[in-house]
């Protein structure tokens, strides 16, 4: 039985929302938002901070944002913030059964026995037509919105993990969740598992 | 329940014998080596020459080992065999449950409706392992074997689908044949499909 599940996903094919249900499914711990409160506890930085940075792409606009001279070693706030992720993760990990989504979990735990990593994908017309729902966005903006998040994903995770997002290598299981819908991938994670 | 399963795998991956399994455990036909009877019986080609044209690359090695000038119109033997290939793929998807793997069947049916498209990959150490075995050769040898012949499918079929092998968008279900093993990978293929 696989203890630790970690979900990738593209933004937009219900990965979240998959990891959820695994999580309530097999009765382990489901990790997401929870990952932001707990780094913000942790390292005093804001929620909408640390969930712009650890998710995403360190760029100027993220620095800006929070600017603070923590780091007396000269250790930039990314690096900062991934160690504290990193150390959280591994923390996670050793508390028991869970499942968590994102925040390069795959990676850090790359080393982990007991451990599934999955990745969500779907199709575009798909993606669009849940993320217009969800934000109440046009296509277009819906669109935007997607593209941006998986460039800026990818980037953070090429940063911290020094490999490409989305690549089969770094997964056990990928699975379509346009092709198969949400209570179907749910059900395939669940039977990966055990 | 999906009536047509196309399985691509790495070289070593252990995808034929998974994909031969689903088939007998589904009660679906499974065409792997059938397809090169077929098209030697349709072209006149060499078994030999198909297996390793239609499979592999298009190279110089390949094209002299049966030049034939079959074709008034120009097309190249590539190209020829790939058109009858295609033709075939369609025919068999016409005639009932069945599990296809390699010969860009996964791009063939693209529009075929209840079709599942699976990519199988494993970890190095593994593929190495099994092809050492299968193919009594050395480790350094099945390594080269097995690069050689994933580079080759990589290049046939950007060839023939214009579009990247092994990516996951390609693909409805991605499965680490090591980290599962054989017969599970069989189960959550069998589980995806119904």
């Amino acid at each position: 039985m696989k203890s630790i599940i970690t979900i990738s996903r593209q933004f937009g094919s219900g990965g979240r929302e998959i990891g959820e249900k695994t999580a309530a499914e097999l009765g382990y711990k489901f990790y997401d938002k929870e990952i932001i409160e707990k780094l913000a506890e942790k390292t005093g930085l804001a929620k909408e901070y640390i969930r712009k940075a650890g998710e995403y792409a360190p760029s100027k606009s993220i620095f800006s944002y929070a600017f603070i001279a923590r780091n007396s070693d000269g250790t930039s706030i990314t690096d900062y913030l991934y160690r504290v992720q990193r150390e959280l993760v591994l923390e996670i990990a050793e508390e028991g059964p869970c499942v968590i989504v994102g925040r390069c979990a795959d990676y850090i735990l790359r080393e982990h026995e007991g451990c599934l990593n999955v990745f969500i994908r779907g199709e575009l017309d798909a993606k669009i037509e849940r993320v217009t729902k969800l934000y109440s966005v046009n296509p277009d903006k819906a669109k935007k919105i997607m593209k941006d998040a998986d460039k800026k994903r990818a980037i953070n995770y090429k940063y911290c993990a020094e490999r490409e997002w989305g690549a089969i290598k770094n997964y056990d299981m990928v699975l379509n969740s346009t092709a198969f819908g949400i209570e179907k991938c749910v059900d395939l994670i669940c039977r990966a598992a055990k």
